[in-house]
């Protein structure tokens, strides 16, 4: 069991270096986490304490894809938290996915033995396990719920607490306990779970680019990665700063499988009655970990305006009493109009210390653009506007703050994207030799568009042999005839290699 | 074991009639969730389903409480699910309140036995619990976050599901799972956190009484109803239909008793080191329970518009398709008039079904205003709306629609806080002498203000013969001099029994 674990530290005020990228990736994630007060350890293994400013970009996250999912007309409720262990092996397949991680309850009560430490008592007679996900008990559900075409489609969503027993876990990647979304639908038809699959992809395709500044390919999973009870998962992939692909949301496609096992059946038009056909959807706060991995920087967190929950940060700046008592009405007159004319969380930070303290904290923060006014700038009627994305300085006129604030946080929003998507860019190569395949995978690894054949074991080859995996087939994949980049056989298109999260 | 359970019943389109509540209080509060579509049972003992438009109560209600706590200062946050067992031990009272209900987490793993069937493996080294509150796993964080006085207060709450093994359950009410909110904030000064603490408790008074339309008393819990752990507990307390008293939220002074336990300390500005003082406070699902149970009558659930999530429906009459042709699109542009200048969430009910069965639909799920439009209102450039709280009829011009929709929706809200108002002003009754006491008890019910010496062994006395228990001392309790309900002893003011949910 390992456990990659955010450094303790006893002061909240504390300014640890972080760790260089070039140096160690996988501390310098850490540090970020730790600088940015995104997260922190707790007392069980492999669950992480998410801290005010972590979950404050889960809130912006949430309220983002909530309106989002409604949109499209879903609907949220609340499913059990726990699941009979029976539910679990109604699926063949999706049993095998999960059973190796569940926590499970056994017991209802707790009694003090004989040395006074409290042990569990009263057995329960059928163990209950806590939700890996909630296919089997949602569907048990929709089994009742739905009857008749007239009651479809079902579109539900819910958002929720999920538990896998993950043996190695990193905060927000990988966590045994971790917040989600989970949509489950039911359908009348064949194409049209097909198109609710798709459309849900694309939602998250959208979401990523637009607010987490974030390019994505989207495409589908091959056999092997598949959810365990789907007919087929599509995907987004992103590319994370080490070069390795980070799936950030997925859209099964369940046919009938569960439905089977479940007996969600309707009445059709015709008054027969069929199974149903479904699809499950998910995000969770792991996009948290790859708005790090793609955005910060070796001074620590950078965060796309449109998900921060400060975005802006006004320091003044004073040497005397004096000083602070003209400064200080002004910077306070300056943040009451962006909050209340834009509609922007602005902080003033007024705190009895110096400046450079004070930018280097909101710097490791990741508030988009700060803003400085000393004496000078009263002087001059200005504000100085400073970039985290890229630390361009500018001076800005207080009476065109009000219509700068939105375009400059416009211009950090679409910097962040573009970076990101050259980075992808240039990351990405089409090999049609072995020997580059392997030497880029032991190297900066990156995408690489390869031809595979289909075969399963080449896939699992190749895996084995250079920790890469099919991260996806783009959906954007060209016809184009080639060979399997590890057995020579002919193939129909390239596919995405990467080493994964 | 019991559970009140929702009656199965396979189809959607179902009208079954609601018990009436002269008939059978308990059915008819069953009756109207399932009618009005709120939850559903769960395969899982104590479990409950909260259907869509039962979680979209709860997510209006969190949106506003969110805001109101945020408006305090308050950040949220999200700590694990699971609890090592030890640190439940660290608190003695806090113990004995929890141990008996803990659902415990003994295995990480399942695994098929030779029958087939799957069995819990993989045992833990120490069980863990599903959290039946948060105390003490987040105690244990905060003592290595907070050092100084500068990290104080610190004010967080978190949004979360919570297990409770209860051995008798009814939904909402009291379920085995719950959806809550904790708050858990740490001072540097008692009387700060006891100003937090009835701060706290007057947000929920707050929020009760403006947005859920229902009037509370505010006031103490004695000892022997107090949080296990805490100095002392406020609530607000919630007069029902049937005479009995449901706590809706609780908010507590836990002095440096859980700081004492887990450690938390402060350098205060003197360098000397100090125990923080703490509170906590939540709110949970059960508030849906006391929405329904105060406002509902025998026809289905009564919403207040500003919970509501359709505020107002709007049904278009038809009788054939020339008329519809003609309806529609007025009804259609109306609705839209309401939600783009309103902002109101307006449904059309469009269906191919008599408008007799739509009507009924609507009052049983609660919807505040019906609007009604028929050829004849088309004629006459009117649209007719209907109240769901007391059925009054009115015709309305087309054109002043935007302007009576609000005043129309706070009409229906203020008169359901009056009548809830006067409901709860008439059985409050003061009471001098035990056997009157008893014949309230025994009959309707109420809230009886009695006097009360303090000692706990009369409090016991009295439940155990009639069932009633202190809901609270009142904040608002006068100084009067008189001689306990129970023991004849001498008494400085009076205290509302009643028997509680």
């Amino acid at each position: 069991m390992k456990e990659e674990k955010i450094k303790q530290n006893n002061s909240e005020e504390s300014d640890l270096a972080i760790t260089k990228r070039s140096k160690d990736y996988s501390q310098w994630y850490l540090d970020v986490i730790e600088a940015g007060k995104l997260a922190d350890n707790s007392p069980v293994r492999g669950c992480m304490v998410i801290r005010p400013n972590g979950y404050a970009i889960w809130e912006n996250m949430q309220k983002v894809m909530d309106k989002m999912f409604k949109e499209t007309g879903v609907v949220n409720a609340y499913f059990p938290l726990f699941i009979p262990i029976s539910f679990l092996n109604k699926e063949a397949k999706h049993v095998e996915g999960f059973a190796k991680e569940c926590a499970v309850v056994t017991h209802h009560r707790l009694e003090l033995d004989a040395d006074g430490k409290l042990q569990p008592a009263a057995k329960l007679d059928e163990p209950l396990i806590v939700r890996p996900t909630s296919e089997t008990i949602m569907y048990d559900t929709y089994s009742r719920w739905i009857n008749s075409y007239r009651d479809l489609p079902l579109l539900i969503n819910q958002w929720a607490n999920i538990v896998r027993w993950e043996m190695r876990t990193r905060p927000f990647l990988r966590t045994m306990e971790f917040l989600w979304q989970e949509g489950h639908t039911a359908h009348g038809t064949n194409e049209e779970a097909d198109e609710r699959t798709l459309q849900m992809v694309n939602v998250y395709k959208k979401f990523c680019e637009e607010y987490m500044a974030i390019p994505v390919i989207a495409g589908m999973k091959t056999e092997s990665e598949k959810f365990a009870g789907a007919v087929y998962t599509t995907c987004i992939e992103a590319m994370m700063q080490d070069g390795k692909s980070l799936q950030a949301g997925t859209s099964h496609m369940l046919g009938q499988n569960f439905a089977k096992a479940f007996e969600v059946k309707f009445l059709d038009q015709t008054g027969e009655r069929q199974y149903v056909w479904q699809t499950s959807w998910g995000v969770s706060t792991r996009l948290i970990g790859a708005l790090i991995m793609v955005h910060s920087d070796d001074n620590g967190l950078v965060l796309p305006p449109k998900l921060a929950p400060t975005p802006v940060v006004l320091v003044p700046i004073w040497s005397s009493e004096e000083e602070k008592a003209k400064v200080l009405p002004v910077a306070s007159t300056i943040a009451k109009s962006i909050s209340e004319k834009l509609n922007i969380n602005i902080k003033v930070d007024d705190r009895e210390m110096r400046p450079g303290p004070k930018f280097y904290e909101w710097e490791k923060m990741g508030v988009p653009l700060r803003l400085e006014l000393g004496p000078k700038d009263l002087a001059s009627n200005c504000v100085v506007a400073v970039r985290r994305d890229n630390g361009e300085k500018e001076k800005v006129d207080q009476d065109k703050i009000i219509e700068y604030i939105p375009k400059a946080l416009q211009n950090i929003q679409d910097s962040l994207f573009n970076k990101a998507l050259k980075f992808q860019k240039e990351k990405t190569k089409k090999v049609d030799f072995y020997d580059e395949f392997k030497k880029i995978m032991d190297g900066d690894g990156g995408f690489v568009l390869a031809h595979w054949c289909g075969n399963a074991r080449c896939e699992e080859q190749v895996k084995e042999e250079t920790k890469a995996t099919i991260a996806c087939v783009p959906f954007d994949q060209k016809k184009e005839k080639g060979k399997c980049i590890y057995c020579g056989e002919e193939s129909e298109g390239r596919v995405i290699f990467a080493k994964a999260y």
